[in-house]
């Protein structure tokens, strides 16, 4: 009979219906695909019977994914008991354990006498993080005797921040449609929903702000907020809280009042009867992102008021019910400043004290706008007395849409251990915020995130947001192993690839510190030649600066000065031509085209080389990935292989058409071995797109 | 082992991956699920070998399909072989048979002196249907012995359009976003594109437009035909030909033009280059579909120039290459008529006989818009020197978008078996038209139409377009058996259900001939009181007439006399209140409110009934439904249940305000047992709907 099976499998998969057996990767990395063997006897040992005490939802949630994932990992239905009552039983119970309220450890131990693992929490979301844990150690075979962990979130807050509008459209969004049918909503809740609140449960993600920080008031209207509601329905058994994106002037628009002024009476009153309408459907509902004042969003400054006082009128509404206001710190001014790099920290510093205590100040990584690299943020750190949550873009807006390759968890540790010196050194950005907030990249594809390797940075931000300390290697292999195999072949060789493309992006877009060349408005592609926007700091050319004699920003005491919102040890060590990175090089300096870097070769030089190694390393990953054939199952290898060729086509693109327009500025000639674009700089600016996604 | 195959099936779907496992309706009716027994051997004997001649890339898609659909159904991979060389083979060849260039044969027979299936066809694709029609039979549990099938397309032209844009949205899409990707396109081609070729091509559609009648002309430039192209080359081996929607001032547009005038000299050249340029790219370029001085797109009467002339340029262009032009007859003038649903009639009847052969005018199946009712449009059988198409709605704009169970069969049977008497009696529409077209439902959506049940508006449509005059509740049975299964008390409900829905719609939205009621701009939910648009025939009001005295548009001598644009046989059967059938009485009569239906209840309590009947019906389906549960897999059974109450609590809505209106107008009381509306007419008035879908 155990013979027999194999072959009956094969045959059985056979005659299953191609769309049901196709791997389209809707699963994520949720997959609980058969362990092979000998392993999987060990692991069975270790997992003869389930036992969970306690009875919530959110207990129910957790039992219910280790019966589906154990089911599925050891190829077997998971014995379910109601007591330990043999050895190598699993017990998910609640305990006193040192991890928090939202931790968990998990401990080989004996229990009645037998053999057990004991997974146990505080609280029931530790436990439902704690289950996830113990089916991760399954999926990337790690060893499940002796075990003795103990792990908790560093940050208490751990949000995804859909973009996404009442119309399904989503900003910024390349995997279709939003995920909220709202239509169909509260009448037809899809068993999707539920998919997509596992998935955020086993990283970690405790909360989601539904709509778009471009926000329309409709969302806080009553037929709106039953909609909201049934999805706050269907998340928090998977310990997720909904949030909403509030549109400043909502008390206008949909009150009727004649302002929106922070303290004004009336307005305050219709925040807070708005709040207690919103607790009484949603009685955990999370709280209020509000992008205000900010690229022509309304705020408190229309009505000479401060960010402070608009985001503490809020935030007294919230306060009663455990509410949290998050405040964006994206802000830049409706007219232009000399240098858009400084306007967040000159606008919130002064406020620094002054929020309310469920404020949260949403910083993003750095100071311009989800570029390829950033320096970090010069606000973090510079705002004790602020929470601060740091905000990254997991949707790829300026890194290739959804078809290029671009693991973004290597640019996200960058920032997070990136030293503050505030107030000492040994400071990193991940220790001055208490929150971490992420641009979702999910909608309706299929696959979720419109490409197999997105699903990566979803899954990247979860692991980070719990502990923003810790190695983007270590989770891509974690990721990979779940989401590809445990193949070593396989698992070497996508994690060098995973490692190396965030950069290989940086180099064929914007290396040595360049940004915001992208094609104006829908972002796709290079357009470092556009100066004619009505906002010079729309332009491109505002912000590389290139001219015969020379290219970069000067953010030094000679320009900006931006640098010396750092502090002075970071100021000092990006000011200097000495010892600035070459990755900010020209976000901080206007150098001559023959300056050389360490003496060796010219930034014109260097800027080729960079542009070259982009292209050439997605090259290699369309080798690399060919020789994985065989490897991974042949509708996710076809897709990945299709992508990277469109990413192979387009970082030539980006090359080419960077190298055209800065050796017009330039006037240099391209050094023996540099091939020369494909086309002439006339043809590059002539492309046009229309109907891009996300814009 | 035979004995143990059921358990060990059994165990092994129970460790298959929920997601894989779970039933969303991707599937269509090309399940394949394997066949009960003991009617599963008798079809496997019957299947023995399968045996293909000839190797065209659509033979190889026929020989495909049949692999899969035979190994599925049947439950062992299917035995393929190179000759007949044993009884119970299946021979797909092509061979001279009498059923045109698109039929098929399915026959019992010998070959090689083996008992055999022939299914044979002129061309390969008439063998391609005559594989899935034969795949049929064993869906739906027909014998297979004897058989003396042939089968050929009554009509050569069978087309979805697509309103879909080049941002992917759908005009009156209610199933996601548009399932073409452009923005991938064409580098990644997804596998879902053969699907949907697949489902195309199993009920004999043969086309596909593209893009949206409100065209726009970026579809028409070098990089979205490579787009166009990609898919062209995705559908020709299921025998699907391409056409797209064409923007009249293309040549302004793309081409810097100072006009569009269809006699221009060099807008005629520039139409015939780019038509040059199309076929170099797709060889079998279905055509052009052209919307044009209609609802403000331009058009040839810009310059003056007639229908005629606009088409007559494009199918010059077109005439080398074998393409098409399909002219849309649904017009209306920019400055208002005193009745809409004479205009088509009017402008086109003078042109019949000047338009170029490879021209086929396309006429909505009734005069105004896809109302749930409307009398066929007079046009049919009136231009007799001039192909005609029949354009219908599988979309339901009109029927209560994705959520409303309305099986459209049955409406498009109707008009097609009605009687035009054009050129004499017994000449049914679908005897007047040599094509039909109908306007796509499907889009991203998982089910690719929104709705398990919306599925069936595709399937019939197809069946339909094949045969014009066949019969929607036998169409329905088949996609039932298909769909569902073939349990008769699964089959019996489900046929009941579908056979009457289409009329449950009516009566609780437009009863009597009542039509154009929706809500502005959006369509969704009820707007009878909407009477101050900019255009009078805009307006609810203008359709239904109700004020004190009586309701209903007359069309008659006395009203618009639009019925005398029909054959003098049926404008003298619905000019007559006497011969008027109940269900056009308010489309052409203006009646008192006291007005006696064959002098029984007045036309106030006829009207009353129909909406209680309406939502009495929808009712019923939620029972039926219910009593259906644990013979549907529970995934989809729960999906239907939903919208089988969201349609409920719509067709309430659409009853308690119509009612609420119309007594307002007519200021008759409710007659004892007819509940009064929920709420008072203020409330519907006021209720504003915002991000609907579609709009």
């Amino acid at each position: 009979m155990a013979k027999m099976l194999p072959s009956l499998l094969l045959l059985l998969l056979a005659l299953l219906p191609a769309a049901a057996r196709a791997d389209d990767g809707y699963r994520l990395w949720l997959r609980y695909d058969p362990i092979e063997s000998p392993q999987r006897a060990l692991y069975s040992r270790a997992a003869s019977e389930l036992v969970v005490e306690g009875d919530s939802t959110t207990i129910a949630a957790a039992r219910s994914e280790l019966v589906r994932g154990l089911s599925g990992l050891l190829g077997r239905p998971q014995p379910v008991a109601q007591r330990v009552d043999r050895d190598g039983a699993i017990l998910l119970a609640r305990r006193a354990v040192p991890t928090g309220e939202e931790g968990y450890v998990i401990r080989s131990t004996r229990v009645n006498g037998h053999a057990a693992t004991l997974i146990a929490a505080n609280g029931d979301r530790g436990l439902l993080y704690g289950a996830f844990a113990y089916l991760r150690l399954l999926q990337t075979r790690r060893p499940v005797a002796h075990l003795a962990i103990a792990d908790a979130p560093k940050l208490g807050l751990r949000l995804l921040d859909h973009w996404d509008n009442p119309d399904r459209s989503v900003e910024r969004g390349y995997a279709g449609q939003s995920l909220w049918d709202w239509q169909k909503l509260p009448g037809w809740v899809e068993p999707r929903y539920t998919d997509y609140a596992r998935a955020n449960a086993s990283i970690g993600i405790n909360g989601a702000v539904l709509n778009n920080v471009n926000a329309q008031a409709d969302i806080l209207t009553a037929p709106w907020l039953a909609k909201v509601k049934a999805l706050a329905d269907t998340f928090r058994p998977w310990g997720i809280r909904v949030y909403l994106s509030a549109r400043f002037t909502a008390p206008m628009e949909l009150g009727g009042l004649k302002t929106a002024d922070p303290l004004d009476p009336q307005v305050r009153a219709w925040w807070k009867a708005k709040a207690d309408e919103i607790y009484r459907l949603v009685p955990d509902f999370g709280g209020f992102l509000v992008k205000a004042n900010s690229e022509g969003q309304p705020g408190p400054q229309d009505y000479h008021r401060s960010h402070a006082d608009g985001a503490n009128m809020l935030a007294e509404a919230l306060a009663p019910h455990g509410g949290t206001v998050f405040w964006r710190a994206f802000v830049y001014a409706a007219a232009a400043d000399k240098d858009r790099a400084k306007q967040a920290y000159e606008e919130f510093t002064p406020l620094d004290g002054k929020f309310a205590p469920n404020v949260v100040l949403q910083v993003k990584n750095g100071p311009i706008d989800f570029q390829p690299r950033e320096p970090f943020h010069p606000l973090f750190g510079a705002m004790p007395k602020t929470p601060l949550a740091i905000e990254v873009q997991v949707t790829k807006e300026y890194l290739g849409f959804a078809t290029h390759l671009a693991y973004l968890g290597t640019m996200w540790e960058e920032v997070l251990k990136s030293d503050t010196y505030r107030p000492r050194a040994g400071t990193p950005v991940a220790k001055t915020v208490t929150a971490m907030a992420g641009v979702a990249n999910v909608g309706s594809d299929r696959n979720w995130t419109g490409s197999q390797f997105d699903q990566a940075n979803w899954y990247a931000f979860g692991r980070l947001a719990w502990g923003p300390l810790g190695s983007a290697d270590a989770i891509a292999e974690e990721w990979t192993r779940m989401t590809w195999g445990n193949d070593p072949r396989l698992v070497q060789r996508i994690g060098a690839m995973m490692a190396s493309s965030r950069q290989a992006v940086v180099d064929y877009m914007t290396p040595l510190g360049l940004h915001h060349l992208m094609g104006t408005g829908h972002h796709y592609g290079p357009a470092p030649w556009v100066g004619n926007l009505e906002r010079p700091d729309w332009n491109p050319t505002y912000y590389h600066r290139a001219d015969a004699n020379g290219i970069g920003f000067d953010r030094t005491a000679t320009g900006s000065n931006a640098v010396a919102q750092y502090a002075p040890e970071v100021a000092a060590r990006f000011a200097s031509l000495d010892t600035v990175p070459d990755d900010y090089l020209l976000w901080f300096h206007h150098v001559p085209w023959d300056y050389r870097l360490h003496g060796v070769a010219t930034v014109w030089e260097t800027l080729l080389s960079h542009y070259d190694r982009g292209v050439a390393r997605v090259a290699l990953y369309e080798q690399d990935w060919a020789a994985l054939q065989g490897r991974v199952e042949p509708e996710r290898h076809a897709e990945v292989t299709a992508f990277l060729r469109i990413q192979h086509r387009e970082a030539r693109w980006w090359r080419d058409a960077s190298i055209a327009y800065f050796q017009s500025v330039s006037k240099r000639p391209l050094p023996p071995g540099t091939a020369p674009p494909a086309h002439d700089l006339a043809w590059y600016e002539a492309q046009t797109f229309t109907h891009v996604p996300g814009h």
